[in-house]
């Protein structure tokens, strides 16, 4: 392995160059027509056959996306940002891309899935972080990668650059997903829908940072929480508070009401649940009956029978509301994911294949992820078909918390993740077990 | 008489003007730059000694005032649409004006008020709205003299082309007040608390439209509501919905809880009160729990005593419920009004004057409001200083609602009311009773 | 009339006596068994045609009575403490009497009503209690004569005993009706819908007390609050709180949502409303995830429109609520009334006659009920059968105000009321107008 | 041993006889006069030293118990039911008894602790229920030994028996520990308050049934959970709901804000939490703003510092609630457990030790208790003074699950739990480790 951990070395330079360009052309998810474009461009160079748009995402579930309008003008952006115009018409309004390599030759078909959406943060551009100061600082107000997959996205990039120059050497099929909307848990699912992993016999993805020291890292993670994201819109009628205040639907008191009662459903003997309205914007003005309501609304459950009971719960109550303050009620499902595990056999192999890495220094067993993530539909749909699938975590130093407006990470955790996913791919790309 | 009513008649293209001028370069309360500049242009060529900004003012009572950036950009806006940089500096960030006439002749001092700022509405575009078809229509959007201050502003102007031109028949003192932020009842306050009005003998102002007909007049008005207006901020902690529910101070639930409670205020059994949450803004992200809340307020009574009652109750809930969930809470008063009673006496005197005005044909004796005035502050010190002060209503024919995105009126009402108080100001500068 | 004035004026002890002996075996509404026992003998006695039980009451309209149970015990006190036996069982378990007498000559005919129910009030037993200290203080604990109705009773007896005296010089046909269960507003209604009232010319009904002095009386009666009273049950599920909350269906927090709501419906343009929820009981245990609550509400408006508006949104939130909880709900009517006006011509004649009675010193032109009373059904029937109806106020110092355990009454008002009625009934008995 | 295990064969029938005479006479917690009595003269015939009333309980932390003229009922009917009249007055109102066995002979100090309230429920009265059946029902309605506690005090005075039988092979000195008032965790803190459990070195206490098969033993128990139970009184202010609503202060409303506040206090991240108002009762009346609430609320943590928080929570939203409606709040504190963890290696002896018992067929090694004890202050107390204690569960059928009307078990566990604590008595009487 060391010629390829050694070509890997000498294509650090050009992984920082990847890696801080998207981190300045930061775009949010559903959003990321620039960095799709990018990511295209270096693709087709190597000569990957690459499937996106339509190809590759089910529009019936997506969830969580602009509307045209909103579409329209980060198009209109992204291509000012020095997107190819001819790409994106080819997007269809849909980003995300998925790179083929066919050997041609029997074996088994390998995925690796990078997520490439930035947050809804505003960066800070003060002196002590490094973004700003070296001037990779976003330049899209209100998106910035404070998560990492600028990183994800580079390391991405980085493998394919190496699966081409040792192409020789592998056989079967390799897909690379540089996968759209992970913030939110919104892109994945679609992704799913289109079958893009049905043939999968090895699914490997990851994250970096999540407070793991640089050097350390986790084969395999546990405790996805299941999720239900939604937006919920009342609408009511207005009318004025003084002079008539029997004529209006009041939204925003409606709104109120179901607060209160969302978040007093009790918890579940089987285990965590979680509900939380996190948004609410209702009203016109202070002399007016509010006539509209809009709420922002997650539940959570251990596992997904929990979700669904909160999730249950959550609905009822709201619509039993409208229904209480005669108003209409459009109930929107922003994202969503779901619980799985990762194969302990599966992370065994892993671990002892990336122990014979020289920068991988410490190994956690077996991370709690603690949150959500929609790789889950990936990782359960490929071990419904039989393969395995892992979620790992690359260690690497944090200069402030994940989705903290001043998150930075030390890159050279970009490398190492490169070179894990080779060792994993030359593993896998043969019999294992 | 006629003689001045024939001067009026002469004068009405330029009432008309003024009012469109004011209709097209529509500004909310608080931003009436360009306004108050262009009243004051034409005041200064008529000699009148012009009183503006912090002479007029009292800042620690001005209420529902924008911070300075907003401040700062509707002055550039004013400056742009053609209002004098240097008549704005001098204004020191504060609308409206006061000019005063002196005759050195013993004698009453008369003032008259007029209120100069528009509605935060979006103007209609449609074919059936005179403004826009005629070229008037606001350019600024989300201001719109929708309640018919245009009118009034025109309408002192004429008063003030009327009182030079037959100054010589005067005595004592004229003051004509142009009254910044009468919408949201937030700018009368600020002047009575700067004693402008404290040496009036004499204090008539008025409303045009409120559903009376062209040729319709009363002399006098009831039943204004007391009012008060506060803008509520809660302060909370956020923390992570899911992996740390227990760390946040939940404000949206706190402002959720308040509404409810709020709501639920029981009726007095003296008479008729309201409170309303107009607007409520809450949260910052879905799997956050919400750090902050806002929350506009109005409590209204049919008399101060009502008002005060449940304005109480209302702060002593925000308050509780602030500490119940650990919050920080800034109550900031908006707009407040008070109830008046008008003079059965002196309008018994309007009303004889002004039945000899021919355009007048209708007495309307005693005129329902059924809202909110802050003249009522300026009314009241008047009073109790001994003076005498009434609130008229001119009928006039209007296209739609007040406040309503389509309202417009009949300019004919602006000769008329001008006549009105010309007759009003020459039986009031002698002895009348 | 100096003859029946003269006649009332000598039996004065004997309407002290029956209205002591109510006094001190007060039964509350739909439990009058010993009171109803105790009129019918005396109405036999004099002769009068008797109607009593399912004769006069119709039971599918009968609201807020005990079940068969309840009933049972009532009627075994009552046997107990005087009551016959043979007319109980007649009565069928329906309280209230209708003595009808009918002359056989063409005349109107009139009717006089009664109230005769005690309140769920615990009588005082202190030394400045009149019943208590002259022995005729309530045997039955939490039964109390407080609003008079043992007065209305006695002089319901007195006048029986007039008509009877000067049967002979009367025409027509006359009715006396000695009605249940006016406290809740239950027991009008039914009698109504029995047809009682149906071919009723005059009918004539009042009150004693009302905070008029005596001497003072009201002829007529303005602002009855039409209202409705209504017990609502929810019936969820129960679980253990610690080790199950997820299983139950929780009825003690639905009831408190519904609270919260119910006291927040809008106040209405159009005037008055009113709503209580005045008990709330639920629960079984601490550790108990509520199954069970049970709501006492009502609601008032100054019309019945007002009252049906905060009825129908109450109604609406309970059912709403209880959806949303999976509860079953049972609401059942407990009590009614609705708002009547009192004939203005009508009460001018009875004012013009009672000033010949020397009693009457001062008249209270139109006296303002403010509350509620079902009185309101049998005058409204009267009223659209095209008859004359009128609600009246007898004037008498009061000891405490009504529903209070201090309640007592100066008795020289009970010979004043039966004048008054027997001055009315001459007058009516031939064309008045 | 075999002669102790023999010796217990022979005195069966005394224990079913004194169980089910502890079951006919069933009394809650608190209220154990008779049944406390009973024990007295067992114990005192058998030579025990008696400490009982003011000797064992402190009053100062006494929770739940009734008031004096509560108290003195109990008696009255115990007394009628065979208690002593004489041990009665000796016990000063405070029920359970400790017995001290003192050999003289330098050894340890053991103590066995047994409960011997019965619960809050109405027995069943049909065909299917033995105790009914077979003459033993309760004949005190609302009081039934349903969770199986008259079991555990013929199980202690089983013991003592033996204990006196075969006194002279065992040293240092033994105590009986007849607590009352173990449902609502309310009795076991007032007696460590009196220091009862000071010098224990070993204590053993235990429960029946617990959906152990009989033959089923559980030598230890984990997850009790930390739980405090608190009535709360809010005092407001009535007034008419029609006429005056204002003039009230809703003590029903504001308990409904607090209910639905308290149910939605956030979950913690660190474990289970859970709250419950389990009973209210609010109100006097329909047409009256309810002056009155009474809530029973109790709070669980997985631990002390969980509990607390929720806890906290509590106390804060009842309070601001009662501050926010004007009202009086009364918290009184009605129950409280903590949690405590037994000595594995302590139960790794009793395990060895009881499975030399033939009767016992199956060890269930760790049970979980998922619910409160208060034995729990008792364990913790020897623990902190350096002693053992555990908390072990006997199987045994039984034919409803626990506090349900129909609760009854096979009464062959009394024996067999006889032999396990003596078993363990003459284990522990010497040093085993």
């Amino acid at each position: 392995m060391n010629d390829k951990f050694n070509y890997i070395d000498s294509i650090e330079k050009k992984l920082i160059n990847y890696r801080r360009d998207f981190h300045k052309y930061a775009e949010s998810g559903w959003s990321e027509f620039r960095s799709t474009s990018k990511i295209i461009q270096i693709l087709e160079d190597l000569g990957y056959d690459l499937y996106y748009g339509l190809d590759i995402i089910e529009p019936s579930v997506v969830m969580g996306r602009g509307n045209d309008n909103y579409v329209k003008e980060q198009i209109d952006r992204a291509i000012k940002q020095g997107a190819s115009k001819e790409i994106i018409d080819k997007m269809k309004g849909y980003t995300g891309v998925v790179a083929v390599l066919d050997t041609k030759i029997e074996g088994p078909t390998i995925a690796f899935r990078f997520d490439i959406d930035a947050n809804d943060v505003i960066e800070s551009t003060e002196e002590d972080h490094r973004p700003y100061v070296e001037g990779y600082c976003s330049v899209n107000k209100g998106m910035m990668h404070a998560c990492g997959h600028d990183g994800h996205a580079a390391i991405g990039l980085g493998l394919a650059h190496t699966i081409i120059r040792y192409k020789k050497e592998l056989k079967g099929k390799i897909k690379l997903i540089f996968q759209p909307a992970e913030e939110g848990v919104r892109g994945a699912k679609a992704i799913v829908h289109k079958g893009v992993v049905n043939d999968v016999d090895y699914f490997l993805t990851g994250h970096l940072g999540f407070n793991l020291e640089s050097g350390s890292f986790a084969p395999m993670t546990k405790d996805f929480l299941s999720t239900t994201k939604i937006d919920v819109e009342y609408k009511g009628k207005g009318s004025h508070a003084g002079a008539a205040p029997n004529e209006g639907n009041n939204a925003l008191l409606a709104a109120s009401a179901a607060v209160l009662n969302i978040h007093a459903i009790p918890p579940h003997k089987d285990g965590v649940t979680r509900v939380n309205v996190g948004v609410l914007n209702a009203g016109v003005g202070r002399n007016v009956i509010a006539p509209n309501a809009l709420m922002k609304i997650e539940t959570r459950g251990e596992n997904s029978d929990l979700n669904e009971y909160v999730y249950r719960k959550t609905i009822n109550i709201l619509e039993n509301i409208a229904n209480m303050y005669d108003l209409n009620i459009i109930i929107k499902k922003m994202g969503e994911s779901i619980t799985v595990n990762c194969d302990e056999n599966f992370s065994k192999v892993i671990e002892k294949e990336v122990l014979q890495i020289k920068e991988i220094k410490n190994i956690i067993p077996n991370k709690i992820l603690g949150g959500s993530e929609d790789a889950s539909f990936m990782m359960d749909k490929v071990q419904k078909k039989g393969g395995k699938s892992s979620y790992m975590v690359f260690g690497t130093k944090i200069a402030a918390g994940h989705h903290n407006e001043k998150f930075d990470f030390d890159e050279s955790v970009l490398g190492t993740a490169v070179k894990v996913y080779t060792k994993l791919l030359f593993k896998f790309n043969r019999k294992w077990n």
